[in-house]
C-alpha cells in the first residue's frame, strides 16, 4: 500500500520535532517526564457496578475501502480470496493501515507505552460521559473542547466518574461520506474539531479518565502540526478512539462503552468496534 | 499472502459439495431452504437486563503473525510503516485473513447472509454458556458437543437463557502455543473437538440461541470434512466465534459478553474481541 504523501510530511514534521526533544530546549517535553507523574494509567481504572441494560448503540462507523483518512489516501484494501459459488464458501484478506475507520490510537502510537494488546481488559470498559460542542463546532470547524466545556458539562451531569471514557462530540460523524470529515482546505490544511491540550491537562490533573473518544479523524484538531494531545495523553498509557459515530445517540452520562480494540501483538491501534450499554 | 495448500484443497472439497447442491439430489439440503425457517436469526435476539459487573475477563488470544491457523499457514504479516524513533510516532500495517485469531464466522462465510458488518448490534451481547466438555475431550480429541451435553448443562444450571450465546469449553485453548491445537495427524487430518450436527439441531428447533463460542480451530471438529456446523447455523443469520480464550476463567452461567466483531463492508467475519463481564 502507498504511504500518503500527507503521512510522510507528518512524519518528516514530527521527526524534527522529537530531534528537539532529545535538545537541552526540548527537555521540558520530554516523553520521559510524562511516565514519572501519577497520571500514568498502568493500572486498571475501573471499579465495579451495576447496569441496567435496556439498549446496545453501535458507536462503529462501517468501514468500507473508500473510509476518509487522516492522510488522504486510502488505507484499506480488501480482497477476496474464495467465494461461496465457485468454492463453497466466502473467505477475504485485507491490507489495512491500522489508522483506519472507527479505530484504536493505543499508548505506543505515540511513545513506547502500552500497545494495543497490552491495554489491561478492565481499561476498555467504562462509563461515558459526552461532551456536546456542536454549536461552537458548527460555527468554528477548528473548535476545541476546553476546560470551560467539561465544567459547563459537570454542573449540569455532576462529576465526571471514576474511569470514565470522555467524547467530544462535535456533530462532525454526519459529515463521514462528504468531503467535509477532512475539510481540507486549498493548502491541504485539515479543518475539523478535536480536544484542546488544556483540557487534556486538566483531566490528567482532576479526573480519572481512561479514555478519549473524538467523532473526527484525530484527538488534535485539524489545524494541529504538532499534535500535543497526541503527545501528552498516550503516553500516560490511556487511549483515544477516533471516528467515533452515532454520539447522538446516546445520553450525556449513563452509557457503558465497551472498547473493542484489536489484540494484534504489538499494534499501534487498529480498527476497533464500539459498543454502548444504556 | 499465499494460500495455504490445505485450504485449497478444502475449497475444491466444498466445491464439489456445492455443486452437488445444485441437483435434485443435493436440493434437500439446499442453503435456500434454511432461511424459510423459523429459525432465521435476522431480528434481533436481545432483551433488557440488568448486571452487576464485578470483573471484566479477556476472551481474546493475543495474535502474534504466527498464530495457528485452519490452513497451517501464516495468516498475518505486520509491516512497520512508521517508527517513534525516526518519525516521531509508531504506525503499522496488517495483511490478514479475515479468519486468523479469535475470530467471527459470519452468517455470510459459508451463505449469501449477513456480513460482520450487518450483524445487528443487539445479537453481539447476550448471556453466556459454558458447556465444559473437557473430561471427554481430553480422552478423544475428536469429542463433539452434544444434544446430551446440552440436557446435561441445563439439569445443573438451569434452560439455556434467550439470546444465549452457547460456547463449548473443550480446554482447548491451553494448547494454542504448541502443535496440538491443529493436531494434525500423519495425513494432515486435524483432531479436536468442535460441535455436533445433532447439538446445533437441537438448538435451532428449541432455543433462541444467537451465537457460538469454540475454544478451538473450528465449530466443526477436526476430521470434519463437510463442514455440517458451518452449513446448518451460518446461513439462520447466526455466528460463531472460533479460538475462543479463557472459558475456564468466566462461570458456566452467569456472565455477559460482548463481541467485538470487525465492522468492515462485506467481511465474511474477522478478528474479535470478546469481552466478558460478570
Amino acid at each position: 500500500m502507498c504511504v500518503p504523501e500527507l503521512q510522510k510530511q507528518i512524519a518528516e514534521s514530527l521527526s524534527r520535532r522529537q530531534f528537539l526533544r532529545g535538545t537541552a530546549a526540548g527537555a521540558a517535553v520530554a516523553t520521559a517526564s510524562f511516565l514519572a507523574t501519577p497520571v500514568d494509567a498502568r493500572e486498571e481504572l475501573f471499579r465495579p457496578t451495576t447496569l441496567r441494560i435496556s439498549k446496545v448503540v453501535d458507536l462503529t462507523h462501517p468501514l468500507p475501502p473508500n473510509f476518509p483518512t487522516f492522510g488522504g489516501a486510502q488505507q484499506l484494501t480488501i480482497k477476496t480470496i474464495f467465494n461461496l459459488k465457485d468454492n463453497g464458501y466466502n473467505l477475504k484478506e485485507w491490507v489495512i493501515n491500522e489508522h483506519t475507520g472507527t479505530h484504536m490510537d493505543a499508548p505506543f502510537h505515540f511513545s513506547d507505552q502500552q500497545t494495543a494488546d497490552q491495554i489491561p481488559v478492565e481499561n476498555l470498559v467504562g462509563p461515558l460521559v459526552v461532551i456536546d460542542i456542536r454549536e461552537k463546532a458548527s460555527k468554528d470547524p477548528d473548535a476545541l473542547v476546553t476546560e470551560d466545556d467539561i465544567r459547563r458539562y459537570e454542573r449540569r451531569y455532576g462529576r465526571i466518574p471514576f474511569g470514565a471514557i470522555v467524547a467530544m462530540y462535535s456533530g462532525w460523524d454526519a459529515h463521514v461520506n462528504t468531503p467535509k470529515f477532512r475539510n481540507a482546505d486549498d493548502k491541504g490544511v485539515m479543518h475539523f474539531p478535536g480536544f484542546s491540550l488544556e483540557a487534556v491537562e486538566f483531566l490528567l490533573a482532576n479526573r480519572q479518565v481512561k479514555g478519549l473518544f473524538v467523532d473526527t479523524l484525530s484527538l488534535d484538531h485539524g489545524p494541529s502540526k504538532t499534535f500535543d494531545v497526541h503527545y501528552r495523553w498516550l503516553p500516560t498509557n490511556r487511549w483515544g478512539i477516533e471516528c467515533v459515530a452515532n454520539l447522538g445517540k446516546v445520553p450525556a452520562r449513563g452509557a457503558t462503552v465497551i472498547v473493542g480494540g484489536p489484540k494484534i501483538v504489538g499494534a499501534t491501534g487498529g480498527p476497533t468496534r464500539v459498543i454502548a450499554l444504556l
